[in-house]
């Protein structure tokens, strides 16, 4: 099923993978990562029978206050899932704090949002935020597999319309979308998206509708890139922020993720020793810094491969050395890519590996190791356990291959709360700037969440580290130049 | 005298202040570190008698060739001099590389450059290598203090016209200047300027050469802004490159440069054991991060302050504490600022600090620490060895100032050669650039060095450390939408 | 069962943890983590009905070479378990080097050795080594769950005499001992033993076999203090080699493991992120230094308590704040035990920790948290994944409980084949030694493995880094008063 | 003269040579670099013509209060050796905590100590602080260049019998020895000795003297040697402690302050910039391990070379290459020794060296690097400033030797006052230990400092790092099998 919707945009997604900068890569990653897709994606499934039950949509249900706003698939469950949200908003400091900090002020009074992300007691503490600071939304799932069922339970408990249930149809999917936009005396006027298709669907559907929407926030690198294709083709007619690309973001995506993911996905793999190994890092900017990062810091002899001078130069100064992977790659104990570029690691270089040696990818999609060269007839392939697979060649010599050279800790990692909340608060943060925005601060374009928003996103999410910020004196602030409450720095600034 | 130049754009040099980010710090170091105003600045001087000696403007000398078109101290220092200027050859290999690489396209051919820089081995180096590339030039220096007049011997023997030597008067300097310009039947095409004077000379004096001169490059802060006032008021009529704020040149004047220097200059001046040491650093920026990761390393306890959300997740990220420094500084046994803002350290968190306690200021300038403050009766100043004076309050805490708060690593730290290497190949290339343009591509505004020539700078300082770069193929240049030569990422990464 | 086993020495058991030192706790480790003992001492199993199976003792099986001479669950594994030891000798390339550079020699010939260890892919690699050795050898499993019945199939299809499988009843556990060493015209004079259950069952059944043996090899705590008690007691008669404390184990089992495994078995189990958060570490031997090391390089702010004032020192000079725990338990967000003390954590420091610390022991047993504590009525527990248990308090904060407080890395964690390697490698040496040492050189007492063979076994794991050693010159030994081959440091190095 | 004392033993120095361990290396940096005599030792003097001068030992000076039991260069510095010892005195917090505790307990009273030590205000601290504790002393130098005179008048004006001046002559130095040993009425029971000179001298002179010593504390290698040579002959009559070799003093002389002087001396020496630099350290005991650790943290790419296999197995652990010096010796920027051994760099290596590349010594004495063979006539050697020299090999290459291959850091660096504060206070508590062991707790033997001892000086050091120790509970006590004061662990614990 999810293949049918690939199959629907296949042009597209070849120009979005070709000019995709390695950059865009995370926000992928904790789509899949929080969906079921991957793990299903072999074809299986939790053993769940979707044909022997009833179908949420033919099966009406009521809530306690006898509402029956929403369709999911079992409301009985609303009490464990007001369990989950609870904890989850145990962990999202930095979210609730801005609930806290803008419930009185109800700045989304008055805003009708429509949703399409997963569903899961993150974004349901999201969604109850938007909710608290006024708004009314409206929200389907992102992606079929995904939705936690009891979450979707919890907030249908508390009249919030939510449709959307784990293994929905294809068809079920646009059904869902659908319910949220097509309602009798209501009409949105903010979208939040991720993956593009809400905006899509209203775009096409109900184009007079989407002309009387104020913004949409979009998350992933596809729904972006979609964005920027309406936009080239002059059909963007409302104001969009990417949330995907906020420097707090980016950093966490990038770098402090792939520092700690990178160990924890090659010892669930493989619990290889670190100390001592030889490592190719293929790729030098924030994902190959983390990862070059991590793996010096355990012990291991990190060597970097770069095709730009200016991050090869800060691999040197960070004492790595700079080499061809042709040059290092038959002593190596591990190959790992972080370029975003295809062919990487080819044939030549893994014929030339020694006994033993692992090859991951740390980078963008499956195309970084050319996998499709392993097969041939000569090479045995050994399924060893999950997300790890044994090449043979004939001499006897194998190469360990994670992940069947799918991103690595997309896989095998999962992505740490904290950085879900930095997403959230993004979002929220961004649905209020739109919604708020004098008229003429936004054209009929695709825009950077505003720095002065990213710093505050930065400062919400201070408060879990026990962190103070100084605030300038007024003296200070004359003297560089700059507001007391920033931003503090040019845009451009990472 | 050095005073007299000064005093005669005071309200310039107080505008420029104003606006200054930090990131322009080290440029200025540069020029400090390698003229003799530091050392010359408390009165004293080399025991040389200015006054005694016959000025070489009243002393005509000629060299081995019979020419005479120069001016310096005495040509008989050349073969010591030709012997510096070996060694800095040695050193200089991106330099020379880049000289050998275009030695035979002759690039600069009919370019007629006029220099005013400091005189000194390195740029002797540059000079050299400008006229192998087919330029002619004259040259003159930027400080009055800081050339070697061994060196400007070795060029003058060489036919180069250079007029400077050390210990010039305000009047020589002037004079220096307009003997490069001011010459009969040769009209200067191309300016290379380190504070501005020789651009600021040509526009008062000869604004009809200024009008026909293809290009300027400027290497100092002060001349940038100088430039972009000049552009602000309608008046350049020729294209600017701005050689000080490219990424390579920023990346090791700030963060490489002071994470070496600022441990060098701590032992330098107090012989302090870092081990277990606490530390606060105010100000995470890249000076900042490189005196953090470097402490962090020595084994100190580094705090840090920052009022900047972004880079202060990053502190906590890179796994510092983040504090006010009225909460940490009772405790802390040393304190580094690192801001490029003023009052940063205030007599109120002086009087908390405990005794022994070290006060610096690797940041800009001499206002972040509020040296005034510590001017009243109570407090005695015991000069204790250069650059570290004892204030000692009445109760008989003593801390220990470096540098009465002026920058430390300026005053008690060396420029390594490689980083005046990485300025000079800038310079040569932004000329290139300049005079070998297209028509149009620059307009009469300042530029920053295009991404393209700045990695071209960070693959010849590559070769120093035996760093082999990797090469797309043509099919991944094409899948990433990139040439195979650069540049390879948007001009805004760092 | 494996409960009896340890009521029949309850007072040893005491004794034995009274005095032990914190360098003993990865053997144990070592032993825990390959057999079931820990995922099922909580009382589950892996869905085996032992009682409905025929007991190998009941069923005797023959290999295809007509040899019956062992007891194992099914030859039929035996191509399977083949397998699983060639991967392993793949690994375990030292061992494998010692087995090539020595089967010339025969230096175990005449050897006749029962065994008494784990009995998996890795052992096999060991006991296989020793027959190339020239030893013959009888086998039985020191532990009722740990045995790969793959492997024993595969050792007694190539005529080995093996007497193990996994799921020994307590019975079944000493019939095998003794059908190692009650046999028919074969005498053993070697032991090498893993708790101690061999040499006990010698001593006590078979007391004049016992007194002609040569030597015994001892690899765990238990089985070292038992051999200590012997000897204060005088009825060692025997010279025993303790092969735990070897210098090269010690840092593999401590510091080099755990550098790893703590960040492994944090994210197996909590997946928190390591970036800005503050952790407690009490205890700075080498687990401690281990744990810190690899947090502070993850960017968490590390608090170290310690009550030996020189690692104290070391912890300063390391760059950790000295702390109680009672001062920083308030505000970090983990605290992980690594004293091999107990009550290190109590119940009032649980009390003042803040929602979501995160509690955990890789120091040694489960005495360290006082998990009693917590089992008192107002608390509630809940089970939130394996090794995972939130403690609630009365206001709703939760703690969150790693493995009840057992220890961590042995509960969630692998331990690299790397290191199975050094302990094997170091057993087989030991044997090597105890076997052939001219009479005198052992009296009747416990030794440390000798310095030089200590240096043999690094040197032979060496090889698996690309790593080259440097040899003495003559005249550079003599001027040290060395031996060209070592060993080269004082015993007490470390 | 400094000659004519070392070529009286020289039979003994060649045999202490030949035997040291590594870790004696610092106590004798200790001494050097606390004379003069390195920076007179190539012949020159600090402008001081003694023979004009008349030597205090004609010249009879009387202090304040009429005493006249002293003899030094002048009585009237008495105010400003004042100051620098109160300036000592608050950076020696440890040794000051022990005088203000045992103060009231006078554990010396009755002792009466004969010092032979530098004389400079950390020595006065210390020797005032024997005082407090109830002692009489008589103090001489144990070198004739290193005495500070401004000190010696400060103790001289309080009273204090003190023989020193800089500038002794060879007879000046036995003549002050004597001055403290041969006094009517008197009789020294303990004797503080740093290179065994006074030891000697008693020895010699005073046989019914030394007798009834009660003990010898000595500090320096050579003190420690000679001790050992008379105790092998059977003649030392009088228990001794070695404070040289403590596990504290130990760890802080050589990994701690290595880790800091390596790039101290190589900043003051070379500027050379560390970042990216390939670097060869030869020898992984501590002194290696703190130069690779400051080097690799400063962005050099570093290679190990180490004849130890665990130390070698240690490095690769720690993310070094090992290596072979001649395999690496082509492409590296610096070459460092650490070994202790001699002739580790030879002519060969040096052969094959690239221009510019830099070789020191941080090892022990002038053995390591063969500098005798590059006393070859094609070699032109180049002094290019103090600790420089420039060797040119004919086809020009050039390779910069510091220090001409003596110990680098105690030719161009200072010893942290921390670690004259741990020296000092170690040898406190050993002459207190001595002075009150029970009858029979010392044979007549050379010993280490007692654990807790060790301890107890480590835990005064911890104050200054505002780091609290955990005490014992008497129930963990129990556990452990211990003291709560300690010790902690086994004796050859580091």
């Amino acid at each position: 099923i999810s293949t049918i919707r690939q199959i629907q945009y296949p042009e597209q997604t070849r120009e979005f993978d070709s000019r995709l900068t390695k950059t865009g890569r995370r926000s992928l990653s904790h789509s899949i990562s929080h969906s079921s897709t991957d793990s299903n994606s072999s074809g299986g499934s939790d053993a769940e029978n979707p044909e022997d039950e009833v179908s949420p949509r033919d099966m009406q249900q009521i809530n306690s206050k006898g509402n029956m706003d929403f369709c999911i698939k079992n409301i009985k469950l609303a009490d464990f899932g007001r369990r989950e949200i609870e904890l989850a908003e145990d962990e999202m400091t930095a979210l609730m704090a801005l609930r806290k900090a803008a419930q009185g002020e109800k700045p989304l009074a008055a805003a009708k949002i429509v949703g399409c992300t997963h569903v899961t007691a993150q974004t349901a503490v999201l969604f109850e935020t938007l909710k608290v600071l006024g708004a009314q939304c409206r929200w389907a799932a992102c992606n079929i597999y995904s939705t936690q069922d009891e979450v979707a339970a919890a907030l249908a408990e508390q009249d919030f319309p939510v449709f959307a249930w784990k293994g929905e149809s294809e068809d079920d999917f646009w059904w869902c979308i659908d319910r949220c936009v097509n309602v009798e005396g209501w009409e949105p006027n903010m979208i939040l998206d991720d993956g593009g298709d809400m905006t899509h669907w209203i775009y096409k559907k109900y184009p007079h509708l989407f002309k009387k929407v104020k913004g949409i926030v979009e998350e992933s690198i596809t729904g972006i890139h979609r964005l920027h294709q309406l936009s080239k083709a002059g059909k963007l007619c409302v104001p969009a922020i990417n949330v995907n690309d906020s420097v707090t973001k980016q950093k966490f995506d990038n770098l402090y993720c792939c520092r700690e993911s990178i160990l924890d996905s090659l010892k669930k793999t493989t619990d290889i020793m670190f100390g001592g190994k030889q490592v190719a890092i293929c790729g030098y900017g924030e994902v190959g810094k983390g990862c070059s990062a991590a793996l010096k810091a355990m012990g291991s002899v990190v060597y970097v491969t770069e095709i730009d001078p200016i991050c090869a130069l800060q691999a040197c100064m960070d004492g790595f050395r700079l080499a061809k992977l042709g040059d290092v790659v038959r002593h190596v104990d591990m190959v790992i890519t972080c370029t975003g570029n295809k062919n990487v690691v080819v044939r030549e270089h893994m014929d030339l590996m020694k006994n033993g040696c692992v090859v991951c990818n740390m980078g963008r999609s499956n195309t970084e190791i050319d996998v499709n060269s392993l097969q041939t007839p000569e090479l045995v392939w050994q399924h060893v356990r999950a997300q790890v697979d044994h090449i043979i060649w004939p001499d006897g010599k194998r190469i360990v291959l994670l992940a069947e050279g799918r991103v690595l800790n997309l896989s095998s990692s999962t992505v740490p709360i904290y950085v879900l909340s930095i997403t959230a608060t993004t979002q929220a943060l961004a649905l209020i700037e739109l919604f708020n925005a004098p008229e003429g601060r936004y054209k009929q374009d695709v825009y950077l969440l505003p720095k002065k928003l990213d710093e505050y996103v930065a400062s919400l999410h201070l408060q879990t580290f026990d962190a103070h910020l100084t605030e300038l004196t007024d003296e200070q602030a004359k003297y560089m130049g700059l507001s007391k409450y920033g931003p503090f720095k040019p845009s451009y600034y990472r």
